[in-house]
């Protein structure tokens, strides 16, 4: 199995309000197909589409859970983005569940959660590098 | 809020076993730190951590929920490598949630779910390109 993620699937309860949470972000859906939208991230894409039908796709019992140990994080290059985006976020419906504070490896962090729940942390990191895509850079090599 | 996602943390409940599990589906650690692995995939980058550190450093209260309405994907380029991946997943003690079967968009597509009861969905979809480091294209502009 290679080492890669081609789509994160977001199931969310109603995708108008999710579409428009996004949206308010700053995203725009690349594709748009019958209440499936798909955002073309740094390589990998991100997918908002009804949570009933991913997890009947997916051959889950759902049971409406709201976490499941899963925070996707959006790297910036400064602190000050850092609190910009968490109080874009907070302006526009989301939860924010961390406050943005230095963290434990020396960096800058805030979490919200968006109107499904979903965990999003916004974070500043000074020890990766940062491509002009987003993507954290580990190594060099 | 730039269209990116830079991580995808996992939280995991046992992280020798969890690590384990992804490297025997093939995949290496890029970065290992005090028991954080991170995973250096196609841009992204994924990240196995202890859920209740993930957890308290989210200010997110766990119930210790199964599945949150989130499945990752990762695309292939023939049903047979869907069925092989699923089988090396099987194998490897993952649950089996949807045998590999034919998609509603015309695709072939199995899930599994990891040790910790994260969803990944293996699929073919020929109706998205593949690049090789196995980014889905969604359009070429």
């Amino acid at each position: 199995m290679k080492q890669s993620v081609a789509l994160i699937t977001l199931g969310v309860s109603d995708y108008e309000r999710a579409k428009s949470f996004y949206e308010a972000l700053g995203w725009s859906p690349t594709l748009e197909i019958e209440e499936t939208a798909f955002f073309q991230a740094n390589g990998v894409v991100l997918v908002i589409w009804a949570r009933d039908k991913l997890a009947a796709d997916s051959g889950i019992a759902d049971d409406g859970a709201s976490w499941s140990g899963i925070t996707l994080a959006h790297n910036v290059a400064s602190r000050k983005e850092v609190d910009d985006e968490i109080e874009q976020a907070r302006r526009n419906g989301a939860t924010v569940t961390r406050e943005p504070s230095e963290t434990f490896y020396g960096g800058y962090a805030g979490v919200f959660r968006d109107p499904d729940g979903h965990a999003w942390e916004i974070a500043h990191n000074p020890g990766f590098g940062l491509a002009p895509d987003g993507s954290v850079i580990l190594s060099l090599d």
